[in-house]
């Protein structure tokens, strides 16, 4: 535990931490306070360890969360809604180059960002969600406004940046998206996976042959927040730019309901970061809610059987943040790492980083 | 009962249908064949009424259901897998203008078509989606490709119309999917639903201001179909053209795996028909197998279940198909009537329409 904001405040967790022999997790629970409300957040999971992250990186990372943790607390202690809250911190994300979100974004085998974000409100189980956008600064502006706007619960591609213009929400040019260190690693990347570029059908078997190593060793960005209000109502949302070199098109977990992102007041808000497709087949964010439905687990419970046997099991990679409607807190990942934080009534942000 | 095929076949369920007062559902079950293969299928659910439906296209319907359900236990009697079965009875579908995917699938606002298909193997858990692909004959194919040729599990837009091209799949041109009686359903759409359309942004809140109509007294064309092979494995497939008027890059639940499609040889394959928003905040096809795991469910009762609190209490319309591992079919749906049939082992096809 290096975090010493966190050494006075941790309770293990005992009982199902058994279950996680291969599973690297952050079993400690987080008192409550009371009254509760609640933010938790996330920049991703992956190979995150002292030998990876150097301590200036560490030290931006850890800022960047306390300013996201800052920006939902101040709209949780006014009295603001969860969703609001969610909102707030996930642009903080979005508007900083060290995520893969937003500015930060990864390209993909073409060359562009494309976007996904989705969030959904525990108190009514409204839901918004886009994937593929290009314009807009704040994917979780507009997947929050696809909820509030529109009658769906999904928009894609081309169809996503004219519910943006509609919408006047705020546009940029797609090179606004460009980083050096996100350029670099996609040249990088396509020089390590030259076959997964050839997608113009001379290679008939072109994915087929596309070595699976993005599957491993990538650090995944993604970032997601979830929040428990004052009146007691949860909210989730996730936000990213997918894989480096991904082909043109891929939609990961994060913009799908149940797989990346959900919320419901009588259960628990989740936002998922890791191996997209895992999380997709395993509905790993409603997995949990339906855990502690119908089989009555606490969220603790809940979350660590899920990555046991949808990620774990399964030999997927990532974890997720966890909040119930008591405001009781759960971190479950099997990576090295994830880039991870809370913050209470107290005003206090708490970043970590590390496993342990 | 006027399906006189059925008559002698049926056992009434008794226990949860008592929750289903205001949901019109089929709470009969099918007797097993043993040693039980099995295929289930369903066009589509909606306004299906005998005032509605003339005796000349019920005849058609029923045809065509029909040959779904010979094309998938073909595949299935020959020992093939389930997945393959699925795959066979969709085609049938889809090739026929009858019904909302492939051939016949509606026209967007803009006058095209986008098609959306999912797949999934209750085996493996792998599973595969196409969104919004223009040139693919039948998405379903596509949707299958995705799960067996790539690392993905779902593809949008231009680029799974690009998977079509690298991976060889049989293209048509868009030209193709016009039929005149879903043009002319797109005119009188648009002619009811002027606003819908004003999607340049001229009028500011086009989306919020659009007529709530779509999402009633329509038919839901959408196909699906689950099957359980000699080797006791599931597998579940859904395919559609969405809405007609739909505003374009609207995603449904139907290549959402675990709204519209799921399937799992421990509990249960799962396809939908019905406003896909619901299904997609509802998680209903996951839903259905989260009951039967955690709360150790019958299929009958999971799905009477799932429909009631996230379809029927919520206003939400449709219906899906279950077929759990032993073989036990179950219709659900809270629509005046429901596109549906099965075979199993004896090769006697049952087409049925209403709701009795």
């Amino acid at each position: 535990m290096k975090s010493q904001r966190l050494s006075q405040d941790m309770v293990p967790i005992v009982g199902a931490t058994s279950l996680l022999a291969q599973a690297s997790s952050d079993t400690r629970s987080i008192p409550v306070d009371s009254p509760a409300f609640s933010l938790v957040v996330h920049g991703g999971s992956g190979t995150i360890t002292r030998a990876t992250v150097t301590p200036e990186l560490e030290a931006q990372y850890r800022s960047a969360i306390e300013r996201a943790l800052l920006a939902g607390h101040a709209v949780l202690h006014a009295g603001g809604s969860s969703t609001d809250a969610v909102v707030a911190a996930i642009r903080v994300f979005e508007d900083d180059p060290l995520f893969n979100a937003g500015k930060g974004a990864v390209f993909t085998s073409e060359g562009k960002n494309e976007l996904d974000a989705s969030i959904m409100d525990g108190k009514t189980h409204m839901a918004g969600a886009v994937s593929g956008v290009t314009t807009a600064k704040n994917p979780i502006v507009v997947a929050r406004a696809v909820m509030d706007k529109s009658k769906h619960v999904m928009l894609a591609s081309a169809g996503a940046d004219a519910f943006v213009k509609a919408q006047k929400l705020e546009q940029v040019d797609p090179s606004y998206f460009f980083t050096q260190h996100r350029w670099d690693q996609l040249q990088s990347a396509q020089k390590r996976e030259m076959v997964e570029l050839d997608f113009d059908g001379k290679t008939e078997n072109s994915y087929a042959q596309a070595p699976q190593s993005w599957e491993i060793d990538h650090k995944y960005g993604t970032v997601g927040a979830v929040a428990l209000d004052r009146d007691g109502n949860l909210a989730a949302g996730t936000s990213t730019g997918g894989l480096t070199n991904k082909l043109y098109g891929r939609v990961g977990d994060s913009p799908v309901i149940g797989a990346g992102t959900y919320a419901d007041n009588a259960t628990v808000a989740i936002s998922c970061t890791g191996t997209g497709e895992f999380f997709m087949r395993g509905l790993v964010a409603y997995d949990v809610a339906a855990r502690m439905k119908y089989s009555k687990l606490s969220v603790s419970d809940a979350v660590d059987q899920t990555i046991q046997t949808e990620l774990t099991d399964k030999n997927g990679r990532g974890g997720l943040i966890a909040l119930d409607a008591k405001g009781n807190i759960k971190f479950g990942f099997n990576t090295e790492g994830m880039y991870r934080g809370y913050i209470q009534n107290d005003g206090k942000p708490v970043a970590m980083v590390y496993r342990d």
